[in-house]
């Protein structure tokens, strides 16, 4: 029994490692990921119904993949280990239960459109880009916390001075940084300056200081990634010289025996003309 | 006769690299390029047919010029593989269909137009800069793969969630991506907005979730070629650097022979001690 | 007296960077930031009281923190020659200062704001990261000068010209270059040059003129920002490879005693062949 | 007399380079800049009166300052040569000739604006910026020329196309083009789009292809501006490198005279040996 679970498992993952099976499962997502937008569409109950169709065919095809993929996985408890394996399982259990409501209607159908993510967990260049991504988050977190206080003060300030101005965009400190936000990016940010320097014909300064301190702190946001490459890239070439490093101490150390021989020899020298001199 | 053609060939090969010949056919071009721009103002009927009249000249012009390069083309079979002869003959061909259609005058004049890309396939510099910015564009692919699932995960939920609120931007998934791109160049994004937040208040977070990760997939885009540039360049200092670490394994070397020198003289040294001992 | 005193002084310090104390302060500030946000929403007069009387205990708190901190620092005449006790004492002071006035009321708001500004005093990190960043300012002064030129002559010709055509976009220089700081943004700036090339057909020259100039100069500032980061790691780079540079002298220093040595005992073995030749 | 002129000469070259000489021309310039700004003001009658006097004052006082650098400089037929002596001159010039005509006038005023221009002439480290940039340019030349073409492609098909559904955008190629640059600002580009997609749904393609290759085009040359930055300090680097090259072949030589010493060593002694075998 335990020899032929084993046959089993090794079976499912040359199943799941084999080439044709992987274009098939990518296949399956495109098809997938079309149907999601398909439906966007008006189309006709006919289409509709074929589309359900699909997606059920489609649903049973993932739940065959993932259970294929926990099958052949050495360690069954460390499957859901890997934050991808746990996603997919999520997606397609979702994706299952049936939906009669039609508030839940609308979160099934986000759900499936999730589906579509799976092709960034299928592919492993897509994963290993946004593993790339996320984990140059973490290093710009005092960027980030420096550029919210700048948000939260200027939030403040704003619905304190402007809210009787006009409270739909300073109501409150949240409405008030959302503002700030589109006046970041510049979105008729001028409309929002005059209206307030009716008020206070000085309020340009609020919009220019805070205009200049978060284009500045992006700026070195973008400059902090680059020094960070950079480094990198330092590193790398610093070990491929180590290899050189190495051989100029070989040549040191060389050198050193050279000397030593040549005063050795001479010592010895000097002893043999002083026997030979008397 | 072999012989005449031969002659001919080189004739033409000759002719076609004659500085002048090719100052005559840049000339031309500009000229091509001028009476497209010209053609786009209210013209005189005589200044009309001027027009008509040079722009028949250029086309023969051009066929000249084409005919005389791939007679002078060595081989000629394989003309057609570079895909800048193509689309010269192309162009010049497309030109000299007369057109007497109203819908089809308007791709002839299109067509016309194009002529100025002759610029590119005749100066060699802005060839190599073209070739260059498509060479750098298939080491971008992922990340545009990547940009467009996210795209398209957007496109879907603002299509199943906005269209009733606004189906002129949010109607389809193609016309939600269109949408979505505009959010992406800040064109009256808060518009889009302001709107969906009457129906959803928490609609703002599709929104600002959205332009934080195409803005972050956009920044990566360029750290990536900035990346790249920065490899080749490094390449290259180590293709430069590589003569002087020769020079040190040299150096290795005659220490080595050095050292095998004074061990056979020491050897030789003590062996005539020996000998002159007794 | 003088030996409790400073007990006292090295028991502060010991308070102070405790760890759990340190946790106590930051949690402070987070609250009073939180106070500072609530303020800004309509709230019941219950709860109005109710923050009232916890901006109060934090207004002591603080006062209890920077106490401590002075009593615990070394110098007490050089506490406020750091530019953060200062500012964070002056934030202080004035939150003690108790308001009537309605007009002066809005200031105690504001200065209420800006406690949020002591967790950047607080949090190492933060401050080293705003240090670096008004570090780099000065660096880049003449460039901020030449912009501001640009600004100056765009401003005074803009106002020169376009008066009399809209004097609330032009009316004198300081609105000429706040109009001028708009269209560098490219807020609604077509509006701006539509309007004036009504009168002066010719006028976008000056428009597309500015947006060269300054989109040139702010790239300017980019790229000054990153050779400087270029050259600071080149430095770094130099000095870690200085290292190699004294191991090659040492080298050279090891061939030359080698080279004297083999000379010196050349010398003596010609001697000694003259003393044995006669 | 000859060496009455040389000392003259020697005098006011000493004078020009003097440091209180060099702060009193600059504090002229900045009150020159200050007048410009303060005559876009309504100001009162007699201010006007006191403007027009220091300016006349200025003219003056710009026009000694030429005359002693012409004096002070040693070849008097060259001084022309330099862009900015000329450029100086001719702004001094300028603001000598009396203007009655009103619209003369305004070109005087004008060409008194350019008297800021004089700060950057005077002041070094401007000076040394403003070449730098100009130098940068050359070196973008060929992609300037690509994005011109781009334009001029563009701008054509959409004179064709759209000329009839919107002349003010699509008159002609140059209202065309100007409107192109509008869309690349993102400026109000999807009213434009909008309004062409009524008659030709599918114009989005024109906008996109045009954003992408724009975009493209302008991240190329930010590229190459930092290539080139990286290439001089790679250069810089590499020269600085050179000395420790040098050392290593003084190494090597050193070494192969070490070699030849052994030699010639072993050859004696083995000589000797065989004369001391007989």
């Amino acid at each position: 029994m335990d020899m032929q679970a084993q046959t089993l498992q090794s079976k499912f993952t040359a199943l799941h490692s084999h080439k044709s099976f992987e274009l098939f499962v990518i296949s399956v997502i495109i098809i997938s990921a079309l149907l999601v937008g398909a439906k966007t569409y008006n189309i006709s109950p006919l289409a509709q119904q074929i589309i359900t169709l699909l997606d059920w065919t489609i649903t049973f095809i993932f739940l065959a993949e993932i259970s294929i993929r926990f099958i052949g996985h050495e360690q069954k408890s460390r499957f859901f280990f890997n934050a991808w394996n746990l996603f997919d399982t999520l997606i397609v259990i979702a994706s299952l239960i049936p939906i009669e409501d039609s508030e839940m209607a609308l979160l099934g159908r986000v759900i499936r459109i999730f589906r579509v993510l799976r092709m960034i967990s299928f592919v492993p260049e897509l994963r290993l880009l946004l593993n790339a991504l996320f984990s140059a988050l973490p290093q710009l977190g005092y960027v980030v916390a420096l550029m919210f206080i700048i948000f939260y003060i200027y939030g403040a300030i704003g619905s304190f001075l402007f809210e009787n101005i006009n409270p739909v965009l300073w109501g409150d400190i949240s409405i008030s940084m959302l503002t700030l936000f589109r006046v970041m990016t510049f979105e008729d940010w001028t409309d929002v300056m005059y209206e307030t320097m009716e008020v206070y014909p000085l309020s340009w300064i609020f919009y220019l200081s805070f205009i200049f301190l978060t284009a500045f702190a992006f700026l070195n946001i973008v400059i902090g990634i680059v020094v960070n490459v950079l480094e990198k890239e330092n590193e790398r070439v610093k070990q491929e010289q180590c290899k050189e490093e190495v051989s100029l101490e070989a040549l040191q150390q060389q050198l050193a025996e050279v000397k030593a021989l040549l005063v050795s020899q001479q010592a010895e020298s000097q002893a043999n003309n002083q026997k030979s001199k008397p």
